[in-house]
């Protein structure tokens, strides 16, 4: 299953608004079959898997991120029926599918089909790595990561403004990878005064993946030419086609989804250096005391890029 | 080397003006004392741990952390000569001792009563137990550890002034345990105002290990009783009896102490929240632009206490 996970993570940020399952076929201890929902939500991963493992998927172990789909769309077959028919000795799937065409309908056309069903394994990886899509049909809304990159006392410039640059080349190389995984970017309107960023994917060959770009601002006004304005946080995290948002800030844009509770997810890049009386990395986010900051994050990851360090935290929910 | 150097931790903050040395003794594999600079001063590491082995120590190999010193005081004989006559087979040292008394002398005298001398295994981590010792007879000045505890963000309290507490109770008693080891402790004028801090070491039965507390202010006024009054970073640092001085705030001492490139050692307690619009952890620290603020800082130490995460940055000087 850590591999079907892999495997999903590739489509992160590119098949919405499908899942990104990832898809593993294992006969006789040999891997026969990888498979990954492919950009645009098409092919599916199972059927992708199933194209390369062809008769060798007889009697095998199908390893799949999400309850395979039950429903004929007009852009393909259904999951389950590739399954069924290929004939599969078990399927062990991390997570039941929530969209109620599925839902238990696609586990049980495989029972029927004489498939053993495996349900749960690596469920809570799966949840974070398709948290855009399962969030979107939870809560109607995309997964919101916040990146904020900063100096070891938490400023994101000096007080003159000067930000370029705190953290270093692995640390920026690293941050232009997550923008490979969401569909869109949003930042405020200060920081597109400021800075003027491009929001662009500057990795070889990854060149082609840059996200859509929303200007976070009271009015349209000042919008550039390709990019979408949005009036607030939940408006940005509504827009559909986005199931994985990246604020990229400055402090008052990040402050204004903290405010909203609208951050799943905060990428803290930090740099070994001090600046002192710095620009602060957030704005108000409409603390009424300690007690309320505490328990709101979970640290999931932590490493080394460079001399700099990312820490990974997930809102606890 | 590194047990002995584990001993020489015990004395760090409780010897100056003496270093902290620490002294293992070998026999055919076996410990066979242990010694390590008691309170004070005296008795040194070495005597301690030859009392310890007696006429054990005859043939054994003798780890020490310093150079055993080669002139008498009315304190107590010179460690080489106690060595000399306990003869071991061979002495290994992590570094010389400044100490011009001593300087090599020490281990001349070793080698001409026939003692084998290495000089040099684990230079570096001796370098940074017996720091205070070091930064005193090289710099004439104590080594200087700034301590920030802060949110994610780098707040070390709301706007409101609310601060008690952002780090949980592992992170305090750490820095609880930090105190027992530097003479001093100093704080600047308006966290004396804000927050009376005891500064005293609430630990189960390390209550009498209390630093002495100085005061950072322009003028002696308002010094609580006990307490020592020091008109500069430079000052401070340049107290008398004070090899390990600990900085603990607030935003204005520890900037006061950063503006005169005064701080060794940084240790970052960091708490799972974001404060956001909050009292930042820093004042101006003089910095003229990014490029002066990189390569000032390495990351020695990482670790999770409770929720809580500790970083240790020391200067790269």
């Amino acid at each position: 299953m850590a591999a079907a996970l892999a495997l999903s993570e590739r489509g992160r940020g590119r098949t919405a608004p499908n899942p990104n399952v990832g898809c593993l076929i294992v006969r006789e201890g040999v891997v026969v079959g990888r498979g990954w929902t492919q950009p645009g939500g098409r092919p599916h991963a199972e059927a992708m898997a199933l194209a390369e493992a062809g008769a060798a998927a007889r009697g095998a172990t199908v390893f799949v991120t999400l309850e395979p789909c039950a429903h004929v769309s007009p852009r393909g077959p259904a999951c389950a029926d590739l399954l069924a028919a290929a004939g599969p000795a078990r399927v062990v799937a991390a997570l039941t599918d929530p969209d109620p065409r599925t839902a238990g309908a696609g586990f049980a056309r495989l029972r029927a089909a004489g498939i053993g069903v495996t349900i749960g394994i690596g469920a809570d990886q799966a949840a974070r790595t398709m948290a855009g899509f399962l969030q979107r049909r939870y809560q109607g809304r995309a997964e919101v990561t916040l990146k904020l990159a900063t100096s070891l006392d938490g400023c994101i410039a000096l007080a003159s403004g000067e930000s370029r640059w705190i953290t270093g080349a692995e640390a920026r190389a690293h941050a232009h990878l997550e923008r490979t995984r969401a569909e869109a970017i949003c930042i405020g309107g200060g920081t597109l005064r400021a800075d003027a960023p491009r929001l662009d994917v500057r990795l070889p060959g990854l060149e082609a993946r840059a996200p859509r770009r929303l200007l976070l601002a009271r009015t349209p006004a000042d919008l550039p030419a390709g990019w979408t304005w949005v009036e607030s946080p939940r408006a940005a995290a509504a827009l559909a086609g986005v199931d994985h948002l990246l604020v990229e800030g400055g402090a008052g844009a990040a402050a204004a989804f903290l405010a909203e509770d609208l951050v799943d997810r905060l990428l803290l890049y930090r740099a070994p250096l001090l600046i002192g009386a710095g620009r602060a990395a957030l704005g108000g986010i409409g603390l009424a005391g300690l007690d309320a900051a505490h328990g709101r994050w979970r640290l999931l990851d932590a490493r080394g890029l460079g001399v700099d360090r990312l820490e990974l935290y997930e809102r606890r929910r």
